[in-house]
């Protein structure tokens, strides 16, 4: 009987997680999932992500804030179904490939389109704070390349 | 002869322009759209709405940060792909129909799925502005209803 009842509260906390989980609107509460380090392949320098997990649910792929300290990049990628950037914060660079670098600043929004490949990140002397919402395909939102050389991040 | 000069250099500028915009990354400057206030027939209260102008590539539908004054809302509305929310300053309010009212705050990230009656805005005691991306389906992003009463809105 005790068994039972176990049983029971556990399927019924199931099935409120479940309701919760069912409602039409998530929120993903500030510093609700811990931040973490821009890994060394896919960045150069001090990068700190913080990802939203509101992701299961509709069209968008991942959202996530990523903080960049001057100098840090991300490596050459590419999304399959673009990117969209909204700085918040700060100065950064945006390169296409075969494009000048350009820059970007705080209340700039940047679209970046399917397969073109590109790079974002902090100004050499300013930090670049940016939310990031990419889209999925085939459950992939980012396919990344080579680093950025230090040659290529100076516009050189 | 200078009149074909002039029809050249028109058509240079064109041309310039349109490889600018046909370049894989679009970049909304902050500022580059004039603000406009919500309209009294899909809001409540002061509201500014800043558009960025990206919206026409890629997967997004619209790009836009809102600015509510204490106490002011939208009217009940829904997003036919659904829409993110990206809470940057203050405190607010979002409510799906049939359930209770939840607080958003800055930092917070809102995922609302498509076809789900809701509302959002300010608090009473307190504004709050977030980022929007809406996604289109037959090239809409909202579907407007009626207005959220005040004691809808007090959640009485």
């Amino acid at each position: 009987m005790k068994k039972q009842l176990v049983a029971v509260a556990a399927a019924t906390a199931l099935l409120g997680a479940a309701a919760v989980h069912a409602q039409g609107i998530q929120i993903a509460p500030a510093g609700s999932t811990p931040s973490r380090l821009g890994g060394s392949q896919n960045f150069v320098g001090h990068v700190t992500v913080d990802m939203a997990q509101v992701g299961q649910s509709g069209q968008h792929g991942s959202v996530g804030m990523v903080d960049f300290a001057p100098g840090a990049r991300t490596a050459w990628h590419v999304h399959p179904v673009g990117q969209l950037l909204i700085v918040t914060d700060g100065k950064g660079w945006v390169q296409e490939q075969g494009q000048p670098r350009r820059e970007i600043k705080a209340g700039d929004v940047v679209w970046i389109d399917a397969d073109v490949k590109h790079w974002h990140g902090a100004a050499s002397a300013n930090g670049m704070r940016h939310w990031a919402v990419a889209y999925k395909k085939d459950g992939q939102s980012s396919n990344w390349k080579e680093q950025v050389s230090d040659d290529q991040y100076q516009g050189r």
